[in-house]
């Protein structure tokens, strides 16, 4: 085994992505951060600082017990309205809504929300897969306050391993223009979530404009190439190697773009 | 060196990511691909097949030429109007509609427009920085077809190396709700844009509804993390160890979403 899974001269290391295998079903109340440390461990993964770790949005919720019965759900007029418009499950609209702010876009097949913590995105994140048989009238919300879940998770990684994390939760989200879904930063702990380039100069002393470099997104992005979607259950990874920007921490909710200043909504 | 920049247990090789250092200034007429490979070879860097070689707009527009001197623009009534509306330089204006389909948003400080090749970005990804100072008036834009440029340079690259390589053009977007800019691919050779994942189930047997993983953005995105975007001159960057999808190619182009299918013009 190769612990520190780091060879070759550094200036040709970059970075790299590997998930963590062997993270077990998690179910509500389990201590997600104990998991993901015992799973590193039996893989041979010796965390390091300056590492960051990348967390499914899923598992996160599951462990918090961010679950609704849909049994327990009641539709509202606006519930029953919104399911007729989209063709979705009143009780689904229903939680959804339960969960957001407002309402972005519906039409047949698209219900677009802010979510309750500020992230515009489908169905406000919630969904259903990865859930087991025996709840299968149970979806998942999005963490009530990720970027707690991810300060939280890093503490305790910290605490049990001594290695000074990161810590980002990921979800997946479709975007305006192009089709398909990218890995997004929905929570972080001990990052800058902007790179501010805006003081940075080109080759050429130029200073470079609307050059804020969204890492977190960036990051979660790439550690979805080795995570999946799917049946992998491999909801953690790790990049390791990322030249962090030196600049004060701040939490994924700071990327979000008040909506005065949105030309989208 | 270690050339192949390969070590530790494969199941736990994850993705690597390492910038290719040491490409020199691209000027108009340069043969691209081998001032890559060349870079390559002289930092130990042996492409190998299935590696992802992702390669920054800006010098492959500048190797195609793609540059427009601001004092041949002659800004008509409409690019005035704009200019005025969104407080940009007229002649910046003139150049970005002559290279576009559609103004999709226009308000102070702010030109979203799509591109004449699909993407809906701001300024039509046209940009000053990185262009030597006498030729301070001059802007870039876009590869007139990124899909073609990225084809072009995997079969020479192919040719001169031996080596099966994907390569995607990346570029910086801005997005809606959010704050900063991400990389995003505007060009794709050798891989499928979009990993279909509708027909894969997850861990407990539901189908995984609306998973479409726009894999070539997370490869960018990913590539992004070491390539930087201001002064330091690391104009691409390989992702090696990346599990493609079996599936077919697919260009840039085939993850634009059609106009009149999208919520957000």
């Amino acid at each position: 085994m190769n612990g520190s899974l780091s060879c070759g001269p550094p200036e040709q290391e970059g970075i790299r992505i590997f998930a963590i295998p062997g993270i077990p079903l998690v179910q509500p109340g389990d201590d997600l951060a104990a998991l993901i440390v015992e799973a590193a461990g039996s893989a041979g993964i010796s965390l390091i600082d300056e590492d960051i770790v990348v967390v499914a949005q899923k598992v996160v919720s599951k462990a918090e017990g961010r679950l609704v019965r849909l049994a327990d759900v009641m539709p509202g007029a606006e519930a029953l309205r919104l399911a007729e418009e989209t063709g979705k499950d009143a009780r689904v609209v229903q939680a959804v809504l339960d969960d957001s702010n407002a309402v972005v876009r519906a039409r047949a097949g698209v219900l677009i929300v802010e979510q309750s913590g500020g992230w515009v995105c489908a169905h406000g994140g919630l969904d259903h897969s990865n859930v087991a048989p025996e709840e299968e009238e149970t979806v998942a919300l999005l963490p009530a306050d990720a970027d707690a879940s991810a300060a939280a998770l890093r503490a305790s990684i910290e605490e049990t391993t001594g290695a000074a994390v990161a810590v980002l939760i990921s979800d997946s989200h479709g975007r305006p223009w192009k089709m398909g879904t990218v890995g997004v930063c929905i929570g972080c702990a001990g990052l800058p979530a902007l790179w501010d380039q805006r003081g940075l100069t080109d080759l050429f002393g130029y200073e470079l404009v609307a050059s804020e470099e969204c890492i977190i997104d960036e990051l979660c992005a790439a550690a979805t190439l080795v995570m999946g979607q799917s049946s992998e259950g491999r909801p953690a990874a790790v990049v390791r190697g990322y030249r962090q920007p030196s600049a004060e921490d701040a939490p994924a909710r700071s990327i979000q773009r008040p909506a005065e200043k949105d030309l989208f909504r």
